[in-house]
């Protein structure tokens, strides 16, 4: 069963690169098994070129290492937040795709502009505070989890599956890696016609409520009506 | 007769994928045969890899399905009521490019900059009104479709073969499916020129009317010179 | 010899499609024989992946087919009136680069904010004057040449191998047709890089003249030191 | 030992061709053997694809030609005056890479907007000041690394390892010439965040001074944590 989550694994961190969201080793992939608890996530600083499902590294919720023998990726704290946080999830990605990371960086919210953004994202993409000296200086990696999940207190993360946290970049999460990767690639999507969009009309367009109810719960929820077998995608 | 029509509907969706118009499963083509009114279109929520002729869904002009296993696209509804007011198209495609779609969240016509844009389009590029709670609520797609005719009321959908719907995305339409790609695809290389246009001159600059005049014309209608038949293209 | 010019005529349309200055048949490159007077051009809306050298049509400077089948680019006249106006030029390239088109629909000429712009170009990208509404009802295209020649009456076409035609696109030339799909390909890359530095500072930058005088002759005339040869490039 | 430089020297050319940061010949990469303090670098307007190490041209830290056929790069006596004023490099590339020469032609540093900056760059990424009309007419090449090194006078070459040179174009640094490379290419990707991030929000974000010590110093120096092996990436 491990195996098979470490292949998982494996394939969304490949995935990321695939899709451009990732340039040498800046990003990372991770995955849970709820009925034992165990996450997988990619080594630190392993080129992705070499990167095999042995070398995704094991570790419980509670960052123990369990399995492996490379240093897991420095980000492990951060997903390990996640998952306690965010029972629904069981996959997360990190990327410094470059139109969230910008939107990261001048620490705005991406405003939902359009349908596209409306069929992933029920709500604006949020932004986490920025993390004080004594966060960054503490457990830096653990408290930028921490902040996310501050940010979410008062949103579902499975209507907004990522987030902007500040000066930083994006992470997204979904049901598997694989699903995680895929937000996180739709998020980067978003953010670069967000940017097109804010600079072409600075007054910002943005969806009605209307319009945001109709295309995200057309996808999503025991209504939706989208694809061959009624459900997500 | 519907095995070419499925054909060619097929090539039109792969071109819109192989002109990056198109990211996962968001866009879709379809075509009409006017002789018999039957519409082929894709089917919904399928990948682009692994589509077949045969998966072309066939439905009349009142949405009716007359042939396919799959459920249609989820915009089909927007697609015939395109057919039923512009008796001269014979294909439609419906794609979120990034400058497109930008304009199109932005809420703003892309003006005719210059003879790209002229040589296609002959006035700006409008975007529709944006749909009412109501119109949103009720048979949405349907009322996609009507907004988009409605905009055209003093239109030629022949002079200006797309169309912006407000917080959406474009869509294109031509004398044949993979017209219509063509046009969808102009559209977005004529939307981002003008989104670094307006962005270097906000004033904008724009052509004159004899300048839109005569590019359009030396392309359209009896008179075209362009090209080695003297017709289109 | 026409089989030359010919071949290298092919040559240059096929490099601005390879460099990514042409999408479809939106762009035409011609070359001269000074010898003979005799000028090669692209036909008309042929694809490129299907053009052949004997596809080329000949022309003399006047307009007259000489040879070939089918009908010359529909921008013919622009390119002999840069042939008879500039005598020391070989070969004229017509795109709608990106970048290079936008500033033209701009009708702002390229500032010299680098020294790549200094390395090809000694002084800004000029634009053109927009036509008037006689100048495009009449003779049109050989009025577009007309108004670049005007422009250029106080410039040196060999110092400055490039113009913004207003609210149409970029024509670039050189000693050869694959010098001026060069000096096409450089404009596109200096119109990008200049896009982003006027719109990170509106006041603009831009070079010292002496930064220009120092870049423009260290790659251009007897004096020249870059390469191995001593001489351009 | 030569052998090898050279060779090092040519998989760096060949890098910041492959990462897109060079068109044409545009750009030039060298390195440095501290033991016998022999330069190598790239011939001067010699094709990329045709480059062999052989070609690599070896002076010594006074500009003399040691070995090679080839004229060098017309920028040795920049790269020269690097290593002599910063003993602990290795390696030196200079590019046109277009966001980081956008920035330093509109004669703005590139402030630390994010963490990926800060991974590399401990501070904004510095631009020259202007050359005076006789530095630019004077020993040009040698005077833009005069400005280079002027301008980290209060620097730590280790700690910000490229720079900006007003109106021109980077510079980038490491400890081997496939490191200088790798910097060159973070530089890019990370002006293209920074560019996207400047035009989104005009009054910038910027980390804190706690978030820059944080993420520079987890890679760098004593106590970095990144990686397999506890040292740098």
């Amino acid at each position: 069963m491990l195996d098979e989550l470490r292949a998982r694994v494996l394939e969304a961190n490949l995935e990321i690169v695939r899709r451009g969201l990732v340039l040498y080793t800046f990003g990372n992939a991770s995955g849970i098994d709820r009925t034992t608890g165990m996450v997988a996530i990619k080594p630190s600083g392993v080129p992705y070129e070499a990167m095999t499902a042995a070398d995704m590294v094991v570790s419980d919720l509670h960052g123990r290492i369990i399995e492996g023998d490379l240093k897991p990726s420095s980000d492990l704290a951060t997903h390990l937040e996640l998952y306690r946080a965010f029972p629904s999830i069981g996959g997360v990605v990190h990327t410094h795709s470059e139109f969230a990371t910008a939107w990261a960086q001048a620490k705005r919210e991406i405003p939902p502009f359009g349908t596209t953004h409306a069929d992933y994202f029920y709500g604006p993409v949020p932004v986490t505070e920025e993390l004080s000296a004594e966060e960054i200086q503490g457990d830096y990696v653990l408290n930028t989890g921490k902040a996310i999940v501050r940010r979410f207190r008062n949103l579902d993360p499975d209507a907004v599956p990522g987030v902007l946290v500040a000066g930083h970049a994006p992470f997204a999460w979904g049901r598997d890696p694989m699903d995680a990767a895929y937000h996180g690639f739709v998020l980067e999507a978003v953010a670069r016609m967000a940017y097109y969009t804010a600079t072409l009309n600075a007054e910002g367009g943005g969806v009605s409520q209307a319009l945001l109810d109709r295309h995200y719960f057309r996808k999503h929820g025991a209504k939706a009506t989208y694809g061959q077998g009624g459900g997500k995608n």
